[in-house]
């Protein structure tokens, strides 16, 4: 193992975070808050441990498995230690769990939190609880669409085998640039979004902590009530609409930058998506009619909302779904589990394994009839290859795995089994909130301590696509090659 | 297609039920029971349209997948349509849906009853209900070891590459050879048992009847407690005993004979069974102490009775498991989706495709630290063929899918989340009880007549593990070759 480069970069990696949290401090000192001191230190101490990792040097070799497992796993570990400083100084979150748990769920853009009372928390501590979604939204672009295809593993060769535009490894040969070319369209993206929310009157505050949580997908808000504090119909379609564009490949936009929408519109992965959303909206606004009186506009409103919201995995709440009907509730359930695009900031299985999944399926049930039939499974133009499709019906079982797993343990922490095993689906695939005990008017805040800490594994698990994490369970990976 | 054959085979199969329902009769003439007509009319019309089916002749050709598909789905979908005759015509339940549920539950050995008071019941009607359980268990026996590997579909298979014994296919070459064999081994088991019974105090009548229902680990009682109205100690271990010997693939038990214990010792697939049957219940017998206070004896009994029940897919009761803690009651639901080993009569997906699966997340995993390296999935001695893991992953998620859309359909009949999805589960895994509206104290009978007969589908889909039910519903099937 090469520590060297393991240190260097994740010292790079916090000298990045340090120079985030200069953002919120400033936010601190315009609105005068008592959280300045909170960020100086925190920003003084994430410095210098960053600077501390950056005088290693690496031995010279390439970045192999082993090494990336080790940065990616350990820069969102330490990235989520250094970050929940600021909670801890300024007293929000005095509980080092607690404050831990709030910054993995930021990071990962998962948005579930602890803090009981938002809305006394000082400007400067939720600029950066937004912030950190944003950033994690960032982190996980790269992650997904240029460091794990390196690895051989994720969704990029799945992306490969079936982008009819060009791929973005003939786009740009080095994956810097890839990575500058997908930072350019995010930051476009939440340009655009904060433009809109301040148009339709939302405060500079409001637009852009909201903006940096739905393009990370998160779900964290300024207010206890989440998006429905605004009572903001137009504010709602637009961060609808937003997130639905979160929950997209981001690859998919170069096509559209240059001028062929038909990318967009011939991608299988984006036709499911689009799919899933109309069936799951129009199920739930039939389902919850009765319940709303008749009030078409804030049916369609509410469904289509809450709908993209957890599909997307972000988590933003704008009608308390807790109350709504069995098989509306069971629909959203489900959307947590099957979360947006490859190469999105959405969470969960991803729609292209749903779709792969449904795919082999239906081959088998071809193969019924024509038992000794060649049936190469094809994504948009390309077949995909027996190894991919392999890879995602394991990685589709192993998830359920966890989750089942998960679910069972928070059981011995006294949580009945809707709350467990929808808080385990919401951290899993970084939705937020879930049902019951941690449903979309709680938090939380109440839970053990020892629940918590499974919780925070299962957003690292989720958002690193499970691998890199465990990776570093086994006993073979430490030793000597 | 040769329906030539198809109307043949049923004819046969009709008329041996119509033999079978002799004995019911002779139950109804002994005991003076006013289920005399009901049975001597039942008799004669499904002998009729056996007699009715045999006048056909196959056009000479042999069976093929198309003809098998149908002869299987049909045959169980008619002999529940006969053998629900005698219930409508006694009077024990008037509705046809629930004199189909019944017999469907009864055949696929699923025990799931909409019986609301069984003690009421004529003798002959309660023995017609047991021997339902034990039919379906032999023809479950042929259906799984001798068609389900004649049409390269089905667990055998995995059998063939996994047994370290002599496989059956070489064993005896023909499959009415292999069918005697087991045969053989079903009806020694079933005296062995009904001999134990009996000499522990149990009359005859309910000697034979749990037997019949444990053999086929259908879960059918001839009391409305179940299992725990005959307040026998001896009893239940007894008959948890068996319903462990019924969970074991019947293959093994051709080694056993032959005084080679090794055979069953050293099958990858019995060790697996057993790990999880030592280790649910000594998690339930944890979890559910305090609940006994301390009543050693009676957890021990009451854990491994349960989790037997559950996970050979039985169904009977000795405790009433919806009052135990939540963990306790999450062990038993995953059970309820485990299921016996292949080649025995207990149903859902079977230990060995939970260990397949197992096994091919172990082996991503090692692929993360060495990503070239051919690692082979072994049982046993034998590599898996790469084929046949694939199949096992595809079925599983089929299943779990199919779980998940049923389960959905019954909340739009009024039913709350953990009674569908329980529901679904004990009737697609063929167990029988499950949770809330459908618990351990109640029955089925309250359900609406569409949620009735969609479970009916699910139990008869898990009992011919889902494909060729699937087959008739694709329109390939009916175009002509």
């Amino acid at each position: 193992m090469d520590y060297g480069i393991v240190l260097r970069v994740l010292g790079f990696l916090l000298v990045i975070e340090a120079g985030s949290m200069l953002l919120p401090l400033g936010v601190a000192l315009y609105s005068g808050g008592p959280d300045i001191m909170a960020f100086s230190v925190s920003i003084l101490l994430t410095a210098a441990a960053g600077l501390g990792g950056l005088r290693f040097k690496s031995s010279g070799k390439v970045v192999r498995y082993r090494e990336a497992f080790l940065i990616v796993a350990l820069g969102w570990l330490l990235a989520s230690v250094f970050g929940s400083l600021p909670f801890v100084l300024a007293g929000s979150l005095p509980s080092a769990v607690d404050a831990f748990f709030e910054t993995v769920s930021g990071f990962t853009t998962t948005g579930a939190t602890v803090m009981a009372n938002i809305e006394i928390q000082p400007q400067g501590i939720l600029f950066w609880r937004s912030l950190t979604h944003w950033l994690g939204g960032m982190g996980i672009i790269v992650f997904t669409l240029a460091v794990l295809p390196a690895l051989g593993l994720g969704t990029m060769r799945i992306f490969q085998a079936e982008s009819p535009g060009p791929a973005p490894a003939k786009l740009v040969s080095r994956v810097d640039q890839t990575a500058k070319l997908l930072y350019g369209i995010y930051l476009a993206l939440t340009i655009v979004q904060i433009a809109a929310l301040k148009l339709t009157g939302w405060s500079w505050f409001d637009a852009v902590t909201h903006t940096f949580a739905t393009m990370g997908t998160g779900g964290f808000s300024t207010r206890n009530a989440s998006v429905a504090a605004f009572r903001s119909p137009y504010g709602e379609w637009i961060i609808a609409l937003f997130m639905f564009a979160a929950g997209v490949n981001f690859s998919l936009y170069y096509g559209v930058i240059h001028r062929k929408l038909g990318t967009l519109l011939k991608d299988g992965e984006f036709r499911f998506y689009c799919g899933t959303v109309l069936v799951a909206s129009l199920l739930i606004a039939v389902n919850i009619a009765s319940l709303y009186q008749g009030q078409l506009g804030k049916i369609i409103r509410d469904s289509f909302f809450q709908v993209v919201s957890m599909v997307t995995t972000t988590g933003f709440v704008t009608a308390d779904y807790g109350k709504w009907p069995e098989l509306s509730k069971m629909v959203l359930f489900l959307l947590m589990f099957m979360g947006g695009c490859a190469g999105s900031t959405g969470g969960a299985l991803k729609q292209i394994r749903v779709l792969l999944v449904l795919k082999a399926v239906k081959r088998k049930l071809t193969r019924l009839i024509h038992p000794k039939a060649v049936l190469p499974i094809v994504l948009g133009d390309s077949p995909v290859s027996e190894e991919t499709i392999d890879d995602v019906l394991v990685f589709t079982l192993f998830y359920i795995t966890i989750f089942v797993v998960v679910s069972m343990l928070l059981l011995t922490q006294g949580m009945d089994i809707p709350s467990s095993a929808s808080a385990v689906a919401a951290t899993l695939g970084n939705v937020g909130p879930g049902f019951g005990l941690v449903g979309p008017t709680t938090t939380y805040a109440n839970l053990t301590t020892l629940t918590k800490l499974l919780l925070s594994v299962c957003m690292l698990l989720g958002r690193l696509e499970i691998y890199p994490i465990i990776a570093l369970l086994l006993p073979n990976f430490w030793r000597r090659a």
